[in-house]
């Protein structure tokens, strides 16, 4: 592959990722916290219960607990008649036996007294005089009844370390009277914003400048995937400043990334300087995709940096494709890495789409929902266009074998 | 509709779901924040953008910035010959004019220069002795370039009130030099839980204990959701303590669950608590659906107050179904109804399921990713189990005039 400066370094993407698969990154610390706090968070250990959930058989209806056996061969023409001895409250241990022919009034969620192994249902019963009743219905044995250790037994494994909790998680945990589990902590990512041209939102914007527009899309990427970003703040084109942030970056973060010009000047001092902070330094300089062609990525102390070009679009699909996707970021949040199809959705194309061969390319699509299907529109434009990202929903891959994607070809979108 | 006890008052999920809908609750508050804050907010405002962005013409490639008409009719054969006069300097304003014959050097993001209207990418030009080139290709104007206001154009409607930020959004904001934005207040929302049986996780548990699940859970779905969870603690089955905790929840709260037990007593209890805090009071209790039939929504003064029964199971899906899909959390979020789909997902099922007619039913699924489909494997079992929801990744509807679902039906899945 040769790039437009005829440079033969431009490699293909499953390089790029094989690159970054085999290198090795630090791995995650990890924290104890409170189960309310954990939402979200990948858990460090796995979980297995202690306990029997319930810890008694429970009755899952309002009735009465009794024994199934008097059941047997009953119908609605030929009812048993059972004794109503006694009554379960919610929250005690019954502390009384029902033998033959007796049974106790029972809520949901009550304990089923000693010798009862089955429930009948209000309605299926009806008074009978007195204490009696006139039982409808026959019962097999555990007829409405939750036995011990059915939700959750004792030593069985619940959840795995590097899964994601959940809120449903967060109730088992509860429920095996867990209140703290080990997760990992959140990486910090650094995100150096560096251009002579660059300036905050907040402040008139005059000549040639323009705004810092990917620290913050930067920030929401790594938020929403489970990172803690830094916003280092914004460096003019000056090797010495910029590797100065980068060498104190290093040593607090556990990624960095150095977003900047898409120009091949910035782009070689950025490689230089990712090359001086340590070793290995650059994994590689540029990669056949489109957009983000100009990526760079490295590797110092076990702590991976990115030198993304400055295109919001290209920082996007860096970030998509070799962040999120290559793992980097999971094996740094230590969230398992087969957990993924939650934010991928297939949809139909609503038109063609060409795409150079040995290149993969990358579109951004707008999401239809009509005639109760999904279609994924493609949104062309100019690349580098921050209105582009704003429309789309996700974005689609085309593999670097293809010349294109045809209309109604069904395709698999990564949400964003 | 006829509940088990032969009360009337069970009603279709269709009515449950109007009831809510006519219902007004209090319109969510507004607060200023800085953008770099507000992933995953709920925006106030619609953003129109003041600037052009970009606010001047730029090269979107390294290369030559010229006259476009300079390159009519060029081939590789017949190239044009351009006298290089200047250079555009990242940042900065071009103090010089390019006139026919000329071009300047230019990186991209480069201002282009008065007078040219094109760039020339590097790769189709060749050095002609001294300061000339050779240009080898024809251009058109514009190309190359990205006009001034071409990604967002001065009073353009960016961003809609109620739209759920997301991180392109945030570098939009930025873009377009809005460094604060409003958004909706999070709703808080407090949770009561019931129960003369319940503990929470930390401790032993003894006799006919059970542990405190559906706090846990409710506070990560809500906090999924844009809310801020409140666990106001476990309380005994008691009308007064009950109802002096939601009075005090009703002031400061934007909304209030109460979990407890399912049986007809504490939730009759839990109706009453409701009518004794203030107007309209309990709009329904008991709904047609499973799991979850006994549950109570209400509305205090624009408050909506819930009822939900004891079991995780029915906890999850009276949320998704009563609160998420209703609409209901999405009004005190103040977010758009109309941005669901990102958490639906088309799989198709693995095997019939059977279900009770005039009755809504409600399924957990697990998906398997196999032969490059989706397919959505029910899990079955007694209702009430926290380890189903934990095996479980979504849920189906069975909708009430269906009497089941077959295999290889395409089903729509909630993911969690």
């Amino acid at each position: 592959m040769i790039d437009m400066l005829g440079r033969a370094d431009v490699i293909p993407l499953n390089r790029a990722l094989e690159l970054l698969n085999n290198t090795v990154f630090v791995v995650p610390e990890i924290e104890k916290a409170p189960i309310e706090d954990v939402c979200g968070r990948i858990l460090a250990e796995s979980i297995t219960s202690n306990e029997d959930v319930p810890h008694y058989a429970r009755s899952t209806m309002d009735g009465y607990a009794l024994r199934a056996e008097d059941t047997f061969g009953v119908t609605e023409t030929l009812p048993a008649y059972i004794k109503v001895t006694n009554e379960v409250i919610m929250g005690k241990s019954p502390l009384f036996h029902i033998s033959h022919g007796e049974a106790a009034r029972i809520p949901t969620g009550g304990m089923l007294p000693s010798g009862a192994d089955a429930v009948i249902m209000f309605e299926h019963t009806q008074p009978f005089g007195g204490s009696d009743i006139e039982v409808l219905k026959s019962l097999a044995p555990g007829d409405n009844v939750i036995q011990k250790g059915q939700d959750v037994s004792k030593a069985t494994a619940l959840l795995c370390r590097g899964h994601k909790i959940r809120p449903q998680d967060m109730g088992a945990l509860a429920a095996i009277g867990v209140s703290e589990v080990l997760v990992y902590r959140k990486p910090i990512v650094s995100i150096i914003s560096t251009g002579d041209e660059i300036v905050p939102p907040g402040i008139p914007i005059e000549g040639a400048q323009i705004r810092d527009i990917n620290s913050y899309n930067l920030s929401g990427l790594l938020l929403n995937n489970g990172a803690t970003p830094i916003r280092k703040g914004i460096y003019g084109d000056d090797y010495d400043t910029i590797a100065a942030v980068a060498t104190e970056a290093i040593k607090t973060s556990q990624m960095v990334i150095i977003t900047g010009g898409s120009s091949v000047g910035t782009m070689d001092m950025t490689e230089r300087i990712i090359n001086g902070l340590g070793s290995p330094g650059v994994l590689f300089h540029g990669v056949a995709v489109k957009p983000g062609k100009p990526i760079i990525a490295g590797c110092v102390d076990g702590i991976p940096v990115f030198g993304l070009p400055g295109h919001p679009a290209a920082v996007t699909v860096s970030f998509e494709v070799f962040i999120k996707a290559a793992a980097v970021l999971k094996r740094l949040t230590g969230e398992l890495l087969n957990e993924t199809y939650h934010t991928n959705i297939k949809a139909r194309l609503t038109s063609n789409i060409a795409s150079q061969p040995a290149r993969t390319d990358f579109i951004w699509v707008k999401i239809l929902n009509k005639d109760g299907g999904l279609y994924a529109q493609p949104i062309l434009g100019k690349s580098g266009l921050i209105s582009t990202l704003v429309t789309a929903d996700g974005v689609i891959e085309i593999p670097a074998e293809r010349r294109g994607l045809e209309k109604d070809e069904e395709v698999l979108v990564r949400l964003f």
